[in-house]
Parts: C-alpha cells; sequence; structure tokens
C-alpha cells in the first residue's frame, strides 16, 4: 500500500531524525516536510513504533510541536497530484528530488 | 472529492496568505502545513488559479521554497489515518484543531 507522510516537528534535530527514518525505509521525499511510498504491513507497524520511540522520547517543551501523521492511499492519488511551483532552482526541495532521481527511485513518484 | 493539500513555503507572509485561502474554501487545517477537506471541481480550479497567483506574484528569492502539493484521496485515506503525536498542549496544532471543532467542523477529519 502507498502512504503519505507528513510531519509537523518544529526541533531542528528530531526533524532530522525522523526525515532520516523516512528515507530508510525507502519513502520518497516530496517535500520538505512530507514522503509517500510504497510499504508492507510490517513495515508500516515497525515504522510506527520507531516514529512513537522518537516523539515520545522525550517529553515535549512549551509550545513545541511534535505531530506525524499517515494516510494510506490509493494509486490514483498521486499519479494525479498537482505540483504549483515557483520555488529557486537550488532550493532544497529541488535538490532533494534530483538526489532521489539520481538514486534511481520512480521518478513519477515526484 | 477529498483532498489533501501540502504546502511548502519559506516566507512567513505568503505561508500565511495560502493558508487563509485554504480556510476560506472551508478546508481544514490537519498540520501546521498542511489542509483537508472536501472541493467541488469548479473550487478547486478557481483555488489552484488563487495558488498560482500567490506563488507566482513574485520571483524566487535565493534558497526560497515556494510548493503547493494537491492530492486526491479517497475517504479511506482520512478515516484509516495514523495520527502519532507528542506536542505540548498549548501547540498550535491542537489550538488550531480546537479552534476548527468549536466551529462546527467534522471532527473526525482532523
Amino acid at each position: 500500500m502507498f502512504y503519505v507522510i507528513l510531519y509537523d516537528i518544529t526541533k531542528d534535530r528530531l526533524r532530522g531524525k525522523i526525515a532520516k527514518v523516512l528515507g530508510n525505509y525507502g519513502l520518497q521525499r516530496i517535500q520538505y516536510s512530507a514522503f509517500l511510498g510504497n510499504l508492507k504491513k510490517h513495515q508500516l507497524s515497525s515504522l510506527q513504533t520507531k516514529i512513537q520511540d522518537l516523539l515520545h522520547h522525550k517529553k515535549p517543551e512549551n509550545e513545541e510541536r511534535k505531530n506525524v501523521q499517515i494516510y494510506p492511499i490509493p494509486q490514483y492519488s498521486w499519479k494525479n497530484k498537482q505540483v504549483i511551483d515557483n520555488s529557486h532552482s537550488t532550493a532544497e526541495v529541488k535538490s532533494v528530488q534530483k538526489a532521489e532521481e539520481k538514486k534511481g527511485k520512480t521518478p513519477e513518484l515526484i
């Protein structure tokens, strides 16, 4: 099943860790704080446990946000997505996309 | 059709404008930079035009990101979503959710 995973995490370090974990599961970065990809049931389950552990490792500080949302989506969702972009060409989102393409990941996912 | 709309916008002012437009279309804030809701075909079309105009109003500055992605999703996507959260109780995401609930919007969407 395909999943889109969104996160809203205020602390840079924790956000970086979450991004790393999602990348390790072969998910593709579609935006600065969003990943997309295919996960088997057992992969989803172990990913959820890892995210739980990371988010609950420390008590949240005042005004801190640690929120991850996982949506199962059908193929048509990402095949029919609309992207509106006017980023600077060296901006992170594009460089991330290029890096993913070089790694040989499905370009139409982006 | 239901849509999940994600944005990655580096400038606070533009990000605020996009959030306001999405709210005006009756979409519900599910995360700091993500909205979800039902749109008719003509609403989606006029929303896309508004986002295009806002994103292309100015040339992007160095390293600036202005990226909006719209995914059509079936009901099961948001009915079967998983939320992992350990935010501070006064954090924005929760206060946004409470405000939406008070307005009488469908609470199960959040």
